[in-house]
């Protein structure tokens, strides 16, 4: 073949009219200069437009910048789900700096290491979190870190919540308080747009469950295509109203911040996560979506029937977490919540997988449409690849359902890095694929489903034994309420499952002879549900350890049963 | 400031697993694999699924490739709405190729111009355009020009159309037949993917109304952002219903074809506009969203209301068009058709601003609802900005609905450029924006309303006339059908408005008394609505001139009436 110039990259290249970096600054001039008057942020009594939202942010803009916060810059911030917390979303990004939210649940050292890791120059506090700004940061200077600026917010709504409590207001963490902050920002700020749109927008700290967080670090590309990809990948409407029970400080609230300007909806804040509340919110405000991790629709579903009444508008949820019991599925369904289940990592983005319902689906009887739905599903519509490969072989699993393999994402929704992390980083990126770390099977319609954590998969007899299953079939058992299956040495077997219950309040066995009985009675139930070599070979009642954000603690679980396998 | 080195920038850099070039075939293969046996395309008693429809895409990359089709190579076709012109849509781009849709009512000569400037390697043609083709080919041949391998579609629909219409089926213009072609495509083809976003994936000329057509260089990254863009500046839910009202010749189909992957909908196919057939194809079919052009629209307002029995679900409909009457905006919604107003030009991929509705226009009166739906609004949600300036100054106009400009975009849906016409490309993209060369204003609400072509406003005693304006109000007149108002050279105020005016068929004045009462009347109706310097001083009735594609053709008129402004 003769080669020739392509005639098509002649002269014809990037330039101001036809390309702009991809941000979600855009988006919210669209929402502010469309939808100037629409109802963009309610919190308590305060009712927030568009216009004065993107005001708002400008002058957090204008205020970072008079402090000299710019490109390359991080801004940390731990805060509820409030309205300043909507305001960092855009405020930090349009200086050029990067946001960095905290969770609030995390202890001083992890957020002090986090302060000093992510070299935070400012440092943004709700009230209710003064005292853990300030025992973080006293560990921070006693360890001769550079303390950041803070700037303390006062929430009329924290302040109603203590006076009803008659509890005191902690001491705040600075005499800087955010109001002043913003009024006293210069006039003739220019919000930037990012130079290149691979640049960063978040900076967001894996919780783990062992060893130091990983900074995970999203680009303004990625915010941008996965706030648009939530609109097609849950089919979401324009303007709705959209409760904040999900907490922004995770994967930034799954990009949902963003999304709302792109379809100029509403948000409605909230401070805590309490079931009569988030009814009362959804009720008053007519939400119409809410995302939430399995332990907040477990709370809604055991709530009094009561704080439902009057709600006949429909809901949309969706739910993520690496395996939520199929019976909360089915549940959720019953209660009349149209439920969309969801995957993905702070790597991602949050969510990157969804299942996607098919229409075929609703003829199906409610269990196999509750396991269909139970699963983690096919990749975003934006994200690119989704897959379930052998991590040594790089060479994908077949559709069977049965073989594991490591679940992995490629696309434009995957983090650029974990920051000041070469090594972590290159080992996540091994051969062109984000690796997630969570096992996996293809279905043969394509879906995939998880199976496990690599490191909490039980090998039984050169069985791999999916914890996740168990639990699920334990889930299905009225008296379970939380479960986690670990794995138990064995001489004979090498591993064999071993289950720690919770069990319901009114269900718990009193006496030894009622413990026996139950276990028996549970692994019994097991049979009918899982091949024999799955079930558990013990059934223990103990209170299972869980992380600030609800994550059990599997690692606590196996230290507690000791290296020797020693049981008891 | 100390300047250090950004720590975001270290070491996170796009790499396999986090960067994937934009591109519509992303978006098939998303529909394909998590939707296989969906629906996707509807013609006549033929039914693809989503993957047929994906490996039907497939084989025709591959017997392109097969024939030394790859990067930097053009492919042309003259095809009508059918399931190949929806397959060249992708099939095309997974060479490397970039497709060049033809508009198939042009005239040989600018088939032979475009085929020639295009350096097209292949022409798919459906029988009917084969003798079009054929004429253009040996014009092409005659000029000493490269001509393509051609391949000749044979469509079924059409075959039958024939036969009962007893017409003989045209002399194919190649022996090459579409399915053969497809058939002998070597197996084991891996489609290809952009190296860069920015890469072509479209060609498209613009028919123009005067001199050589330019052709307008499309990319993968624009026509993904607008396939996306679609969805969100429509609110189109998933799976909807999708009739080819719209040429998939004319900007590609607006990206539709790229936008039904990106929600799994069915494209139902139509050869040809005819009210008969669109309504029976919406009740059979139950389709939810058609595009069209607004004298499809009239057509439909104007077909018996017969034809519409039966039809009781929604129906959504975008108009474009530089100005579609009010009158007609208004009408459709009488129909119970909700319609969406919508604007652009090839250079933009199609509709790149929306009159996006606010729900308190509601409660508005008609005329006032009808007045705010048939602005051009606001930019897409994906579209960077719109706005109207002074294009020597680049100043924005004042959002007081007066002052006019002209009217600009800039952003990612736009095009790369014109393909071997820098002077065209750099002309156009002055300033960092895209020209449009339509004159607008800019209403306090911030939406766009079009005011004229910059060539066909009308001066007059120094005050500019709206074309559009003085259309617009002679619409609203029940005599009138089609009308056009152009400058007439006037010795004392340089020029004034002369309407040419298509009356309906039964209020056609009958004698030169009736004309003349006639033109009366609409002069005074003229003086309601408009500022008497405004108003038309003649009216001729007249046959208005109009390209293929319905645009009509001022300069034809003007040049009727000649450079001396004698008149008649």
């Amino acid at each position: 073949m003769p080669t020739s110039p392509n005639p098509y990259r002649q002269a014809l290249s990037r330039q101001a009219a036809n390309h702009v970096p991809l941000t979600p600054l855009s988006l919210l001039d669209w929402a502010a200069d469309v939808f100037p008057a629409r109802l963009a942020v309610v919190h308590g009594d305060l009712r927030t437009d568009w216009q004065t939202y993107r005001r708002r942010c400008r002058q957090l803009g204008a205020a970072l910048a008079a402090h000299d916060i710019g490109s390359g810059d991080t801004v940390a911030v731990l805060l509820p789900n409030t309205p300043p917390m909507l305001e960092a979303h855009y405020g930090v990004a349009m200086t050029g700096a990067v946001l960095n939210s905290i969770n609030t649940r995390l202890d001083p050292g992890a957020v002090a290491f986090i302060l000093e890791h992510s070299a935070s120059k400012v440092l943004i506090v709700d009230r209710e979190y003064a005292p853990l700004a300030t025992e973080a940061l006293a560990l921070l200077g006693d360890k001769g870190g550079r303390l950041p600026l803070v700037v303390d917010v006062l929430d009329p709504v924290h302040e109603a919540e203590c006076s009803a409590a008659g509890t005191a207001l902690a001491a705040p963490a600075s005499t800087l308080d955010y109001e002043a902050f913003l009024a006293g920002a210069p006039t003739g700020f220019e919000p930037r747009r990012p130079d290149d749109e691979f640049d960063a927008i978040g900076l967001n700290y894996t919780s783990g469950t062992t060893g130091d967080p990983k900074g995970v670090v999203v680009h303004h590309r990625g915010a941008y295509l996965n706030a648009v990809g939530n609109v097609l990948s849950w089919a979401l409407p324009r303007h709705p109203i959209y409760l904040w029970t999900l907490p922004l400080f995770h994967c930034n609230g799954w990009c949902f911040p963003w999304t709302m300007a792109a379809v100029a909806g509403t948000n409605v804040c909230l401070r805590r996560v309490d079931p009569a509340l988030i009814f009362e919110l959804i009720g008053r405000h007519q939400v119409s979506h809410y995302c939430a991790a399995p332990i907040v629709h477990s709370m809604l579903l055991s709530a009094p029937a009561g704080l439902r009444a009057g709600i006949k508008h429909p809901v949309a949820c969706m739910v993520a977490g690496a395996a939520p019991p199929a019976a909360m599925i089915g549940g959720m369904e019953q209660m009349g919540f149209d439920l969309t289940h969801v995957y993905g990592l702070t790597e991602v983005y949050g969510p990157a997988a969804v299942c996607m319902k098919h229409e075929s689906w609703q003829d199906l009887a409610l269990d196999e449409r509750v396991r269909r739905n139970a699963r983690q599903g096919v990749r975003y519509t934006m994200q690119e690849g989704l897959t379930v490969m052998d991590p040594e072989t790089m060479v994908p699993v077949p559709a069977d359902g049965e073989t594991m393999g490591e679940v992995m994402f490629r696309g434009n929704i995957v983090m650029a890095g974990y920051l000041k992390n070469p090594k972590a980083t290159e080992a996540a990126f091994q051969g062109g694929w984000f690796h997630t770390g969570d096992l996996g099977v293809i279905d043969p319609d394509g879906y995939v489903k998880l199976k496990d954590r690599s490191k909490d998969v039980i090998i039984s007899g050169g069985e791999n034994i999916s914890s996740i299953e168990v639990e699920d079939a334990l889930y299905l058992h009225p008296a379970v309420l939380t479960c986690a299956v670990i794995a138990r040495p064995d001489p004979k077997w090498g591993e064999t499952p071993l289950a720690i219950v919770e069990t319901r309040p009114d269900q718990t066995p009193v006496d030894e002879a009622d413990r026996a009985a139950l276990a028996a009675e549970l692994i019994e139930h097991c049979r009918k549900h899982l091949a024999r070599y799955k079930c558990p070979r013990e059934i223990r009642f103990e209170a299972i350890p869980k992380t600030s954000t609800g994550k059990i603690q599997k690692h606590v679980l196996r230290a507690r049963i000791g290296s020797a396998g020693a049981i008891g």
